[in-house]
């Protein structure tokens, strides 16, 4: 085992590339990075000894399986919907698997044949899912083990701008799939409290948010994610009475994001036929329908919004530009797609901006009849607009997962998410040595 | 030709299924209707001369082939997904083929080989749509003719139950498939009003509804369908300042069910775990998530709806049950399926029951200088809840339709649906001979 496969070299997959670069010269290793964008994966990989870029075409049959028949280890950074072809060519091919994505029930349908083989396929091993996985399980299995009972399981995580670099009014930068910002909560958010479920349809969700202290940095917004029943039975919480999953954001954003859910501009589902020939203004002005009105297309807004045109949310709305008379330059797209653009425009990581991510879990038991709650944060910096916090928490517990499968040292067969010990322990200690490590603080309560 | 297949014998089907097999008498034709509930089949067919009932497994590659191939034409009711399969099947056969389903793009794919194997693919034969195709394009065509210059089409069609058998405070009974009527209006509404576009998100869609006089019935409700715009270019409306499509509802449904959609029940986006173990006050309760309160659940939906606990909007829902102590009957479901289900007991159209479906369109147009407004107004009452106006309006136009194919009397290839007058001339006057007629208005505006 020598070959290492990384497909895809954008945005989130710098950290990763350069970290299995040093440990492939270290090892004896060789990587090669795989791009439709041959000219991406070049400069990510630079003149190295140890690696070289080359061109791949992921939805070609033929390429694909040519590339993949020559390594030992594939890490997948496809968008999530490829990912599926490179299982089933590693699967074919006997090739061990790692994404950073969430693991599809049509992983899940090859787990047999997967565990027949002797063979590693692992998801889910970025920043969120990925090292909330990770964290959460290290500390829920050592309250297990000292005879703790877990009484609430809350656990956050946002991507975000750091307050140093911070100069917007929405107080957010996009350090991450900017469609994925966009699309972001739709669906249901589900979990549980007082030992019921919550079920939070999208148009309310953003309304719902909770304030949160993050230890050492003040209030945060919290909104519900999707997902937090998901990982219930995974994470061995099955009758635990509160168990939430959300997302940070800095304070005043949700009720303004809330707004352009209600207006419409979310919406992904239809192409607005010549969006080319609208003004922004004539857009927003569409989503009023037939609401009366005698004003501006700003008065319709905040009245639909039950606000005042004074508000701080409707100022908000008009800095990002959503009445101007700017004509929109994105041909027959969807209102998600254009603001989309907006937001590349409006909430841009400039160049020495540095992003934050902050994850925290708050865990709650019962220990020799008296209560606990453990929080446990971490909070990290980027350095400027490449080398982000984000990339480097998806691309770290990746890069030393792979690390481990190359040295043999994880050698759990099947279809897997990093909720077992094996995996953690060894992702975790080396995050520390590099300086990422959660500050825990436990009280009585 | 002379052999037809009939694909699915459900709810739908009997009005079609009768049609064809008396025509099939008459002109010397044989009928076999499939179902892969045979006794449906058989109860619909009967005893009959001319006609016969077979099981057959539509999902079954070699049993869908092996039926379709003894077939001259083929009508498919089965369900839209399905439809492409029967489809692919038809093309390699060489067999006819007509369904009452929107055309999607996967059938547009076959459009040349359809066209170059002479044969006719035709879509969108039922209500609406299709009826509402061919009795729009029959006077969108003679205004034209005329040398009338169309400035607004506003088309509404509604499956209703008929006022004398309206004994619930929703004043609806499910005439059609209870899915559909749980997920309508999903997605964005979009319409074209004093040349402008309107998007109407679906949180707000069923706020947004307008009053519509409905010729010799009084007002009703309508809101906007998702698919106004998608008949632009087959309608020859390119360039029109209003265009229209909506749905019609008593007066006092549209904002009662906006209730329905704010609280969460239409999501089916999740499936519930273990929902037997819910009664439906704690499913509402859930929804509820974080709001703040005091008092029971029923108040805490007046609470998010922003209404007051006596309004008749609480009363309807009260009505419904979603507060009441009963356990959920439905295992793992999602809330629109629990919505489904209480919808089919509480809203179903009972065995003496007679449904009603309106169809309204409003054609305004300029000619010599002069403005007019042309309304053309069907309303048809059904029989009792087996023999229903929607099954007939559903079924008589592709069963008239199909009498054409077989005759020989309609002959254009490819993929089409009933916007040109080779078709709608002779269905329109077939319905018409039946005592099916839309009674039209010209007004000068």
């Amino acid at each position: 085992m020598n070959k290492i496969l990384i497909i895809g070299a954008g945005r989130s997959a710098t950290a990763l590339i350069h970290y299995m670069l040093d440990e492939a010269c270290k090892n004896g290793w060789y990587v090669t990075v795989a791009d439709s964008d041959l000219d991406a994966a070049k400069e990510k990989v630079g003149p190295h000894p140890c690696g070289r870029a080359i061109w791949m075409n992921a939805t070609d049959d033929e390429n694909r399986k040519e590339i993949i028949a020559k390594a030992d280890l594939v890490i997948s950074l496809l968008p999530p919907f490829l990912h599926i072809l490179v299982a089933k060519d590693c699967l074919r091919l006997s090739k061990h698997l790692l994404t950073a994505s969430y693991v599809s029930q049509g992983f899940y349908s090859m787990e047999e044949e997967v565990r027949e083989k002797a063979l590693i396929f692992m998801g889910e091993l970025g920043l969120d899912p990925g090292l909330d996985h990770m964290s959460a399980m290290a500390r829920l299995n050592e309250i297990r083990e000292e005879g703790g009972q877990l009484t609430a399981f809350r656990s956050y995580t946002g991507g975000l701008v750091s307050p140093e670099s911070d100069d917007n009014p929405w107080h957010y930068k996009i350090s991450w799939n900017p469609r994925n910002v966009v699309l972001a909560g739709q669906g249901t958010a589900q979990y549980i409290k007082d030992d019921h479920y919550k079920f939070i349809p999208y148009h309310r969700l953003f309304s719902q948010f909770e304030l949160v202290d993050i230890q050492g940095m003040g209030q945060y917004e919290v909104y519900a994610n999707r997902d937090s029943l998901l990982y219930r039975n995974s994470y061995g919480l099955d009758d635990i009475p509160e168990l939430i999953r959300g997302t940070i954001r800095h304070r005043g954003f949700c009720e303004a994001w809330d707004a352009l859910i209600k207006i419409g501009y979310t919406n992904a589902d239809f192409p607005i036929l010549n969006s080319e020939n609208l003004t922004y203004n004539q857009l927003t002005e569409a989503f009023l329908g037939n609401t009366p009105r005698d004003g501006s297309v700003k008065e319709g807004i905040a009245k639909i919004l039950n606000i005042s045109t004074d508000s701080e949310i409707i100022s908000k709305l008009e800095w990002l530009g959503i009445f101007s008379r700017k004509k929109i330059s994105l041909k027959d797209a969807t209102p998600a797609k254009i603001l989309e653009e907006i937001l590349l425009e409006k909430w841009p990581l400039k160049e020495q901006d540095k992003d934050m991510v902050i994850m925290q879990h708050e865990f709650e038991y019962k220990k020799n009849n008296k209560n606990y709650r453990l929080t446990s944060t971490l909070v990290m910096n980027g350095e400027n607009s490449t080398d982000t916090a984000m990339a480097k928490l998806v691309g770290l517990p990746l890069g030393i997962t792979a690390k481990m499968v190359m040295a043999g040292k994880l050698t759990t067969p099947g279809i897997n998410i990093p909720v077992f010990k094996e995996v953690y322990e060894l992702v975790l200690a080396e995050l520390e040595e590099m300086g990422i490590a959660f500050k825990d603080s436990l009280e009585e309560i």
